[in-house]
């Protein structure tokens, strides 16, 4: 698998942006996911994305974080072509799944949290998506 | 510019090396940054790294950060081919440099930290590398 995007939790989107695109970074694509009371800007370098993670509601995962921690680096996504078999085969060796099935995600990608204590405090999410 | 790698404090690298090595990682490089006081596992998908970091003093600032905030995601690194041009050219902007001129980190490349209050709460690295 190769990484899909770096989430990064913030309080200002455009704020948050303007670092990103001044190191050359572009707004590939925005979007709300309602489900999970998140507004995303999608940056992207060409190769690789930040997606940017603003809290629409004070009950959405994104504003809990950031107030216990305040806005900064929140999880890494990973790609994987068949997100059914890669939670199955996860689910199979034990690791702790948040998601024990996808549900839809940012740009309508299925999507899958493991949680951290799988990965040393690391937030991981499965993205389907080709890279 | 182009991410160069996600950096992230662990407690015990071979540990926290398992779940990237599953989702098909494999260990690129190792390396010791005395002056940094951290121990260093640089992950690779092919197409991008993550570095793992473990602190080997208790002064180190990955000991300080886990000491905090507990393991878990630590940087965002961004490869440049001149550090020191960029680093002009941000002091310039005013952004708040922790380092106004290169030091050597992981691999002997050349690296900068930007202060996190420039990105909203993420620490930036920049590293004199191809990609």
């Amino acid at each position: 698998m190769k990484l899909h995007h770096v989430g990064i939790a913030v309080t200002d989107l455009e704020q948050a942006a303007r670092p990103y695109l001044r190191l050359g970074y572009r707004l590939e694509a925005q979007d709300t996911v309602e489900s999970q009371g998140v507004q995303v800007y999608m940056l992207s370098s060409g190769e690789d994305r930040l997606e940017l993670l603003y809290a629409t509601r004070p009950d959405s995962a994104i504003a809990k974080f950031i107030e216990k921690r305040g806005p900064g680096l929140h999880h890494l996504a990973f790609a994987t072509r068949d997100i059914r078999a890669e939670l199955a085969k996860l689910a199979a060796e034990g690791a702790p799944l948040i998601d024990s099935s996808p549900r839809p995600g940012f740009g309508g990608h299925w999507v899958a949290f493991v949680h951290p204590k799988w990965s040393g405090g690391v937030l991981v999410e499965l993205v389907e998506a080709e890279k």
